[in-house]
């Protein structure tokens, strides 16, 4: 059986084109004991793998050139030689970034069973999830009340992020870019802050009047002139959970940072970051509390859905630009 | 009885001058029940007063313009109307730019009885020691073992960082200028590291060649180059505690921050404000364990001593041109 899957044929510098991106095609091996066969029906595309890009390790091991690409998936199994699954049955894995799978069982979950659509489990139940929870709970320790602020609130994490905040009952104001964003936002119960032609300065005015009495939590995806804005407005003993900073993820060398780090002192707060993947046994939690209210329609997921294999590069660069609402998925 | 005393009479824009400094001179009004009259024998400077002079409330009142300035001291008891306290009595209190101080009872305390000069009450066994304390202990919870980094590493709070932290068993390492205190770095078995005529690059390389296997802990004293550099050469869960940025105290508007903040995320490290003042309970903790110490002779700490009153503000200003070694004093 053939297999087609994206390979990576060099390391970009600044932000990565299609050209990096080749699709190839190959015969998989023989199912061996213990190996399941799958067909992907849904493809994960996230800014954390932009970093696996660069051939160096950070947190995660970098992606080979030539090699087929990987990420969050969910399909059907369509063969199995291991006693846990059989064919038909729904599960996810990290087997992304091509149509057909081939696994050890060990490296696949089956779908939980909640009335949701199964590409729920790649979003809102699945590590965008989970990565809202635990910036808020584990990392930032949200507290019943709390003001709390995320820059890119319509994204996949930040617009759960949002919703979570909510449910604590303080002011949640969200950052986000275009009037569609913006629109959902405020529809949700969030005070909405465009960054379109901003600077800091003005940025953190305008956060200073969505929320004039500060933020105890935030959320950061963003960083540069949105973190500078954000350390403006923290009140004293504030939390900055730092899940990502996708404005830099794509700079040549360094530029520069915010020039107002010493905010951390004058409002004695904290700022750190984690990976969702070394919280993982938080996911059990996240899921009791947070699957029912999924299933039941409480949350307000948006999904951003491209179709066909060959879309898998454009969904991920879109990731850079703005061009998605929520979770980017691909549909195969 | 007259007081004399220096009043600020501008806010400093950028690096101040001595000129915004006046010494007056005023009759002290009568004593009164409850109060108690202080000869002053030391002064302490400290960076933290930098922050004070700008007019607007950070973590601390600002000083007000043409008012006695204040900080710690420490002196001998001349008058008192105040049971708790009598004529000869050695105490500490905030009454300091000044030679004699009037204060109520409750805002002066006795000092300890450890057999140490009473000028230790303003450093090692002071708001210096107790900072350096509580930022290892309760911000950057250091751990036996850990590899820890500390900049400004000759100053009050960093040469006594840098000796707690040895305590703990790990490669300790201080960031200073002059070949003087890298000496003194070197001769109590802390690795020293010059920062000058070096950018962030260069620094990063030095420390990283320094402690090749990085550190669990930051001491921040300085910011810029040096937190830049602090960031490359983090280990994964790392803490850094920031007790000061010495080097943006200064600053007039914002000059950028490191680039590499996205160093917290890829570390999974935390970074926390902390003013003293705020931890002070914990100061009789770091009192049994820290003044013992000091009395049998076992903590190396280093004063520099101006003469004479009219000196306060000299005093004050070189501690922003490295003119310190170990804690500032003025010595009436």
């Amino acid at each position: 059986m053939q297999s087609r899957y994206f390979t990576l044929n060099d390391h970009p510098k600044g932000m990565p084109t299609a050209e990096l991106f080749t699709l190839e095609q190959s015969e998989l091996p023989e199912l061996q004991d213990g190996e399941v066969r799958i067909r992907n029906t849904w493809l994960s595309v996230d800014p954390y793998m932009r970093g696996r890009m660069d051939g160096v390790t950070t947190y995660i091991e970098p992606f080979q050139l030539g090699k087929p690409l990987d990420g969050a998936a969910v399909g059907e199994v369509i063969e199995s030689r291991d006693s846990r699954f059989k064919a038909g049955d729904k599960v996810r894995h990290m087997g992304g970034w091509r149509d057909i799978a081939q696994l050890p069982a060990e490296q696949i979950e089956a779908l939980p069973t909640f009335d949701v659509p199964v590409q729920a489990y790649l979003g809102v139940l699945g590590m965008p999830g989970t990565t809202a929870w635990v910036g808020l709970n584990i990392i930032a320790q949200i507290q019943d009340g709390d003001n709390v602020l995320v820059s890119a609130a319509s994204g996949a994490v930040g617009s759960l992020a949002v919703q979570l905040a909510k449910a604590k009952g303080g002011t949640v104001v969200g950052i986000a870019g275009d009037q569609k964003k913006l629109d959902w936002l405020e529809s949700i119960g969030v005070k909405a802050v465009s960054y379109k032609d901003k600077d800091a300065k003005q940025l953190s005015e305008d956060l200073k009047q969505a929320c004039p009495d500060g933020f105890d939590v935030y959320y950061e995806n963003v960083g540069g002139d949105c973190l500078e804005a954000a350390l403006n407005n923290l009140r004293v003993g504030a939390r900055i959970a730092v899940c990502g900073m996708i404005s830099r993820y794509n700079d040549e060398g360094l530029s520069a940072g915010p020039g107002n780090l010493a905010m951390l002192l004058v409002r004695r707060a904290r700022m750190e970051g984690f990976i969702v993947f070394e919280h993982w046994q938080h996911h059990n939690d996240f899921m009791s509390e947070f699957g029912p209210k999924v299933a039941a329609g409480e949350i307000d997921y948006q999904e951003t859905v491209a179709e066909g294999l060959e879309q898998t590069p454009d969904a991920f660069l879109k990731l850079f630009t703005g061009g998605n609402h929520g979770k980017m998925l691909v549909k195969l």
